[in-house]
């Protein structure tokens, strides 16, 4: 499995991806799940993928082989909508080379991606692509987006994000998200790689990434469960009529 | 969907139901999905159900039916191993009825249930039952169990429970594990069944149904959002590498 955030917030953009990969628990695997385009002062592209990795893997090369090709793309795309529209037409031309169910053999060779970036002349933006291609766009009402195994790591996002958040706030809250997921689930793994964009920066961050270990990680895991626990104390206790 | 939690600790046991059932966002319905069965002073047995409810319903009623009958039932069983293995049993004996494939029409009709309780000579036991009508039983380094809708309550449990945890602190750890998991999904929902049972009692308590705007749940739900906020922002913030 894998699970990937990015938020789209009013200072910039957070992404934060995890690199395990497995096909079964006896075949696991590390694979970095966040990628980077751009051109610095001009434009930032990052992607994230989750799903098939012969998929995603595929749709990436093409993306970056293309670079140097004469047909649009991602460094030429006008715009971050055309930029998704581009990518899902990727998604698309990969998954039509795979024929029919006869060939897939029942195995899904869908992938996910998640596009977030910036393009001069433009706000930041942030999609959600779907394996068939198409998109949504994140909004200041939902300024994030989950893909992969997101179910444990959603509530801390529900709670603590807002599209004002600061991007220090929103980076421990993703690294908190990620906590809870690989405490509860061992298909999504360390290291994590991470990178926030300043809004209307146009640098290209290189990003970090968090090995197994990492002095802060562990630090605000150890600061993050012993705080719950205590937190949980805190709570006034139960009314009597709930003890039945 | 359904979120049933129950938990066999030092102290005793603690039962957390939510109430929602849906076929689709556009059929749902309140229905309890946890049942109280038991001698006061003997034994005590509590079934928590999730999965199809024509499945799980008709077990309960055949198990509460039976109470009346000459054969072995869950007021007669001599042990919880032994209640468990009844309900397993019912559980086939329901789905045999279902027929084959061409009946069913793809329809999954498998059911879940947690049971736990304790009865007089023994220390008190909590069971995990599969739809197979299997089951395994929790111990003191896993003392809860969940069925349903698991992921978004897990990370809490994981991190604030264990088999010494008192009952008010694990009830409160309960809550915010419900809290949690409605926040983020629609197809879990209020009111809650709870039922906390202090070991070797033998008292049947008939447990508390937690409606929404209950003061007490909202009070803790607040507290709980407003103090997770606030520990984020307690966090030391990133080191620079963080930051790419």
């Amino acid at each position: 499995m894998t699970y990937c955030v990015a938020m789209n917030l009013a200072g910039g953009l957070v992404f934060v991806s995890d690199s395990r990969t497995n096909a079964g628990v006896d075949h696991i695997a590390t694979f970095r799940k966040l990628h980077v385009f751009g051109v610095p002062g001009e434009r930032l592209i990052v992607l994230q993928s989750a799903g098939n990795l012969a998929t995603s893997q595929s749709v990436i090369s093409l993306l970056r082989h293309r670079l140097n090709g004469e047909g649009e793309h991602l460094h030429t795309v006008s715009s971050l909508f055309a930029a998704a529209t581009l990518v899902g037409d990727t998604v698309r031309e990969v998954l039509s080379r795979t024929g029919g169910a006869t060939l897939t053999q029942g195995v899904d060779l869908g992938c996910s991606f998640l596009l977030g970036g910036q393009i001069r002349g433009e706000a930041p933006a942030l999609y959600n692509l779907y394996p068939q291609g198409n998109f949504i766009a994140s909004t200041e009402d939902t300024p994030y987006f989950q893909i992969g195994e997101s179910k444990y790591g959603k509530p801390i996002l529900d709670r603590a994000l807002s599209h004002q958040t600061s991007l220090q706030q929103a980076l421990r809250c993703a690294l908190i998200s990620f906590d809870s997921t690989i405490r509860s689930n061992l298909s999504v793994g360390m290291p994590l790689d991470l990178l926030v964009y300043r809004a209307n920066s146009l640098e290209l961050p290189t990003g970090f990434r968090v090995h197994e270990g990492d002095a802060y990680f562990e630090e605000i895991r150890q600061q993050w469960c012993s705080g719950l626990r205590q937190l949980l104390g805190q709570l006034p206790p139960p009314p009597g009529d709930y003890w039945g």
